[in-house]
C-alpha cells in the first residue's frame, strides 16, 4: 500500500511508466515511511550519508515538503517493502525566462543488487516527465564524464562545466566530506577563497 | 536607504565585502522594490527575460520568500538607485552528508557599463561567505568553458559536465527559450526523451 505521507502530490508523475517497471514494483514520491524501507541504505550506496536518524530524516523531509520545491522520487520493490532507487527533482524559481522554473535532478541512485532493469533510466524518465508537468522550460544536472553517455540516451546534451567549492575545516578543497562549522570558525570572504585556491588571492 | 522588504535576513551577509566596493556601492540581499530599480533591465543581460510585470516579479518575490531557500544578493549603485549586479544563492536540503545542505550558484550578471569594478567577483565572494554562513558543505555552480577559469580563480574546482534538456513545443533541444505548456501539449516520457534526441529512444 502506497502511504499518504507522500513529498508531493503522486498524480504530478502521470500513468506513464508503470509499464516500464518489473511487476511489483511502484514509483511514487518519497515518503515519510521510507526512512524504515531503507532509504538511508539506499543514499550510502551513492556518497557519504554519515549520521542520519529517523528524527533528523523527519525533520529533513518536513522542511522539504514546506518548501513546496523538492519531488524525490523513488521506486519501491513492494514484495521486499524496500525503496531500491530514488532521484531528486528540485524545481526552482526565477524571474528570467518570464517568470519560468529550472529542474534540478540530484541524488541518482539504483541498489547495487538492482542492475539490468533500467530503474535508472525509469528514474530519469519519470523526473523528465515530472519537470514537464511541473512546467519547467529546461531540466539541468551535473554529472562525470564517465555518465555523460548515460545522460545523453536519456535525451541530454552537454551543456557547461560543473564548478565546486567545499567548506572544509582543514582548508583542503575537493574532498567531499561533511563539515561542521560553529561561529568561531567562521571565515571571512578572502579566507574562504585562498584555502579554496591554496594560497592564489582573487 | 536600504528597504527593508529583503528576500532573506542581511545579517546572513555578514559585513566583510564592504571595502569590496566603489564608493556608493552596497550589497544587500534583493528586495521588491528592486522591480523599480532597473532589476528586470539588469537581467536581460544576462538571457532572456520574456514578460516579466510588476504583478508577476511580485508573486515570484513572495514565493521565493516563502520557501525560504532562495538568497538572490544584488550591489546597489545607490546614488543612481539602481542595481548593477546580482548572483542567486540556492539553499538545497539534503539527506546525504548526515542531512546537510549545498548552495547552488545561479544566474550571476553585471550590468555592461559596470566592468573592471570586480563586482562579478565580489558577488561571488559574498555567496561563498553566504554558503558558509548557511552552513552549506559545498557550493556548486555550472558555466561555459570559456568562463571557467574566472570560477578557479574564485576558488573553485572544475567538478563534472553540466547536462540539459529543453522542453520545447517544436521538437528541438539545446535552444534555451521560454515554452509554454498546457494540458494538450503534455507528453509522454518516451516523447519527451525522443523529440529530445531525434528520435534514437533510450
Amino acid at each position: 500500500m502506497v502511504s499518504t505521507s507522500h513529498l508531493f502530490d503522486p498524480n504530478l508523475l502521470g500513468d506513464d511508466l508503470k509499464a516500464d517497471l518489473p511487476q511489483g514494483y511502484v514509483i511514487r514520491p518519497l515518503s515519510q515511511d521510507d526512512f524504515s524501507k531503507g532509504y538511508v541504505d539506499l543514499l550510502s550506496t551513492l556518497t557519504t550519508v554519515g549520521d542520519v536518524t529517523e528524527e533528523s530524516f523527519n525533520a529533513t523531509f518536513q522542511a522539504m515538503r514546506r518548501s513546496n520545491i523538492y519531488y524525490i522520487t523513488v521506486i519501491e520493490d513492494t514484495a521486499a517493502e524496500r525503496v531500491v532507487a530514488s532521484g531528486s527533482l528540485i524545481c526552482e524559481l526565477k524571474f528570467i525566462h518570464s517568470c519560468g522554473k529550472v529542474g534540478h535532478v540530484e541524488d541518482v541512485v539504483v541498489a547495487k543488487d538492482q542492475q539490468g532493469k533500467k530503474l535508472g533510466a525509469t528514474i530519469i524518465k519519470q523526473l523528465m516527465v515530472l519537470s514537464q508537468n511541473l512546467e519547467c522550460y529546461k531540466t539541468i544536472l551535473d554529472c562525470s564524464e564517465a555518465n555523460a553517455p548515460f545522460y545523453k540516451k536519456c535525451g541530454m546534451i552537454e551543456k557547461g562545466v560543473q564548478m565546486a567549492i567545499y567548506f572544509d575545516k582543514d582548508g583542503s578543497n575537493g574532498a567531499d566530506k561533511k563539515t561542521s562549522t560553529s561561529e568561531s570558525s567562521k571565515e571571512t570572504a578572502d579566507e574562504v577563497i585562498t584555502k579554496g585556491i591554496n594560497g592564489v588571492k582573487l
